[in-house]
């Protein structure tokens, strides 16, 4: 499967429901690494995250009679925001379960998109019941935030946006975490990018996606203790073998690189990031030889922060 | 004085040396406060505040007899490296007289556009005596961050281009400081607005503006202990009139108002804004029956926050 033509007729899909983000640069930031730099600034994207573009695409891709019947997905994160204002945007019941241990900011996201919550202990197995529960009872397609293809196809229209203004890139960095994002990436890197290479960068604290990449079987996280918060999940059969064709390497980061290449953002940029969107600057920094002199697109994920995490 | 061509002839002056700033707004800020907000980003601003344009035509309007002798200005703050980077982009000699306590970070902007440091003891009068050494030695041209009619037409520009965009905004808040950024602003929303009224937002702990606005005599600070590090300053005898002809009232906010605003705008517009230029989102929010129904311009002064000040 070449993907190229599901890439196309994607874009054409979801365009009406999101934004073009801007792209940005910081001469500071090119002169620090030596290189040109570029970022996609889906912090900007409509609920913060680039997961609105998967989520709209995966939405839209349903039949007219399984729309009807809702779509449910379990997350108290990114992907939660943007399925519910994805489906209500295009008139579409969204059940959304979370942990009952969820911050009351998210809850409130997702209650302003008049997304149904259910609450469900914090496990994966309690909240994965939930949804399967909400699935069988009322019909509604279960959406995952990174391992269906229709999210994947949607996380790379970002890139398609990139390419187009910025078509001679020699690399695109993305972080890593469920791996929709990175697959998504390089499949539109693949078709729309003129030899144009896609790096993953993961925390070390949460380094399945490194290990898979390197045993050629899908890792498990054995730790996820990272202020990189959306970026605690794991990989999934449906991206796994899409990143193993077209990724060329996963690089690893520890939390003091994060955290610093987080605040370089907010203080050079004057753009607020969020922790996980700063794992590919750390990256480029870490590895600026390798990458000097060349031209590099960062995806910056989003900008969904709890600022009063970092702030006294 | 009615300074409407000097407006014009600035802002046709200044516009190779800085950038026409983004207008940004956000749904949820809106619904909080019941009215149509626009910010108009000087974070984007080049060295990230409005003083860029002041700085940059003060530097022009100087004959190129003295162009060539140079300038000289005191400052540690944001109009230091506005100088500097104004003088450098226009093939003048910026002298910039510091407190020998400066931060280091803030040495280095004024030292990477090119700016000649001179330490001073961290008084007033030790920084306006060493910079009176430089006037007389070299002839450079002094130039006030907002005491003089070419600085305060400058800051003008930034709501002569919102108001392009948004010709019919019923007010536009600014923070204030020394004053040039409001009486500037005040001019612009005058000649250029429809019906546009102007409110300066200060401190509490710095209330020279409100006590001066009543008073109808120039007041100083009996306090500057606040956040709000740009605000710290005092009007002048040129910006006063122009604040007192034009300018509609002056509202205080306390430093917890303060910081909220700051970091809503962090979080919920992904901007970084420095906590100056939270105060007119603090007045408005504070007094939101006045505005309400309304549609404000805020004028987003800046982004130069040393983010290690407010993070853990």
């Amino acid at each position: 499967m070449s993907y190229k033509q599901d890439l196309l007729d994607c874009y054409n899909r979801i365009r009406p429901y999101i934004h073009r983000t801007p792209i940005m640069s910081s001469r500071s930031i090119n002169e620090l690494v030596d290189a040109e730099v570029v970022f996609k600034c889906e912090n900007f994207q409509r609920t913060g995250s680039f997961k609105m573009r998967g989520a709209s695409n995966a939405i839209l891709s349903l039949s007219k009679e399984q729309q009807q019947k809702g779509v449910v997905t379990h997350s108290s994160g990114n992907f939660a925001q943007a399925v519910a204002l994805g489906a209500k945007s295009i008139g579409v019941t969204a059940n959304i379960v979370m942990p009952n241990t969820a911050p009351k900011v998210k809850q409130s996201a997702v209650k302003g998109y008049d997304g149904i919550i259910t609450f469900s202990e914090p496990t994966i197995e309690a909240r994965s019941a939930a949804a399967t529960k909400i699935e069988q009872e009322v019909g509604a397609s279960f959406l995952h935030p990174s391992n269906q293809i229709q999210v994947i196809i949607g996380q790379g229209t970002a890139t398609m946006e990139l390419l187009e203004d910025h078509p001679d890139l020699d690399y695109i960095l993305t972080p890593v975490g469920g791996g929709g994002l990175v697959a998504g990436t390089a499949l539109a890197a693949y078709h729309f990018g003129n030899v144009c290479r896609v790096i993953g960068c993961e925390p070390e604290n949460a380094d399945d996606a490194s290990r898979s990449f390197k045993s050629g079987n899908i890792e498990k996280n054995t730790t996820a203790n990272t202020i990189a918060d959306g970026l605690r999940t794991e990989l999934g059969d449906v991206n796994f073998p899409i990143i193993k064709q077209h990724v060329e390497d996963i690089m690893l980061i520890d939390e003091e690189a994060i955290k610093n290449a987080m605040f370089m953002v907010w203080e050079r940029m004057k753009i607020l990031i969020e922790p996980s969107s700063a794992v590919p600057l750390a990256a480029l920094i870490k590895n600026k030889e390798r990458f000097k002199n060349k031209k590099i697109g960062i995806v910056v994920s989003g900008g969904n922060v709890d600022v009063s995490n970092f702030t006294k």
